[in-house]
């Protein structure tokens, strides 16, 4: 027999239509489909591609253990994470073993800051494993503001609000454009770099960047909390003919 | 009548079916395409597009003003580019005044390093536009590595080889993933930075990222001389359990 493909399909940052040709195909033919969701929820990748699967298409949930006890320095916390992810990744190795091909669903580009990562560096050379690129959240985020990210020869740096608050000061001081990625309960922080940098006022917070309930707001005009959807944005200044 | 309005649509890294499904839709139906090119030369973003225009669709190719005798560093430089631009976005504007819906073509994505951004500073607030994101070449080089770009906390640092070379070194010194793009003639420049760094073992150089000719190699087995499409990578190394 034959072994089976798995699949990691960006999906791009949220509106269907946003997937790319080669994603819609693959996502609306696929006889096994697998995401990752928080255990209790429908899944943010899930929901993306809310009425487009297979009427027999079988769904394998990756529900994430549940860690907010364990500290992240713990290292039981990195066991636990490494456990699940070995755990989901022989599944789908079954899958494909057995003739499968499986569709991971990935929310924007599945090689930047996404899960399905730790099952792709697991499957290497056991099972074919393909990868389809997607539009990047922050691309998405980007184009709801209206305004391009980087002219000419500007610096682009793309942080995760989860570093130390000194590090993020010092690097955004440092760059012409600026992402921020992962910003949740961070945004305290985040924002208290920012204007360590001196640049509360060119900052932009964007929720839900092409979803339905996309927002673009300043920094400073921002509230207290942010969703898991959310990017910060300083646009570069360069060079503009 | 009711204007019509410009899409800045961005077509991806090359392959088709790496557009949008959005950009797909728009490109299939134009009436009016536009996109830029060098002189004498079929036009990147056109090459992308082949085959999928109607038989009815009229075309207009932007041709770049042959600016090589001109130093980038002398005014006349920035001025005879900016006459261009604002010629173009003229032509554009007299399309939609007159109810026309223009779709341009755009590598990647739009508002990326784009061109297309020089024709939506001077088209809006006059005619309706409207911006497609698209996947990044930078996605579809990291994917043609088949390695991911960032894991965990990791920083990612976007340059531009048109960079100084000690500014190239110290940033690539400084960052935990890379990558840098406009490579053409200052391959040479680069390479020593990336030395100059110590991380000439870790580099990656990807030319022709999705398209048939994508050619992925170590930097230090890389030729002498860069395509137009070539971006350096140094994936990071972060977190994963
Ligand atoms: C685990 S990372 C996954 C990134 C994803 N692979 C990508 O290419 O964008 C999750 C983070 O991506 C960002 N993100 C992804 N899509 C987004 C969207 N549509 N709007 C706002 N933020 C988004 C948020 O910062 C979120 O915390
Ligand atoms: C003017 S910038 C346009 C970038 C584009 N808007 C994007 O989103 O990727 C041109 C540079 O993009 C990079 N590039 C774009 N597409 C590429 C591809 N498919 N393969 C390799 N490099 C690419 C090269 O570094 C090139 O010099």
């Amino acid at each position: 027999m034959t072994s089976g493909t798995i699949h990691g399909v960006g999906l791009g940052p949220g509106a269907q239509d946003l997937m790319s040709v080669r994603a819609d195909r693959l996502v609306r033919g696929a006889a096994h489909i697998a995401f990752f969701r928080k255990a209790g929820r429908p899944g943010h990748a899930r929901r993306i591609v809310e009425g487009m699967l297979r009427d027999d298409a079988v769904e394998f949930a990756m529900e994430y253990p549940v860690t907010t006890e364990i500290p992240l320095a713990d290292p039981r916390y990195n066991a636990q994470l490494s456990g699940f992810y070995a755990e989901c990744a022989r599944h789908l190795a079954t899958l494909a073993q057995g003739g499968a091909d499986v569709v991971v669903l990935c929310e924007g580009d599945p090689f930047f800051y996404g899960s399905f990562m730790h099952l792709h560096s697991r499957l290497t050379g056991i099972v074919p494993v393909q990868v389809v690129p997607g539009i990047t959240g922050m691309s998405g985020a980007w184009t709801a503001s209206a305004r391009p990210i980087t002219w000419g020869d500007d610096v682009l740096t793309v942080l995760t609000a989860t570093m130390p608050e000194a590090e993020l000061a010092r690097r955004i001081r440092d760059t012409d454009a600026l992402v921020v990625m992962k910003i949740g309960r961070h945004l305290g922080k985040l924002r208290r770099a920012v204007a360590a940098a001196g640049r509360e006022d060119a900052a932009w917070l964007v929720e839900h960047a092409a979803m339905p309930d996309q927002r673009v707001t300043r920094l400073v005009d921002a509230g207290a909390v942010a969703p898991y959807f959310a990017i910060l944005l300083i646009h570069g200044q360069g060079r503009r003919p």
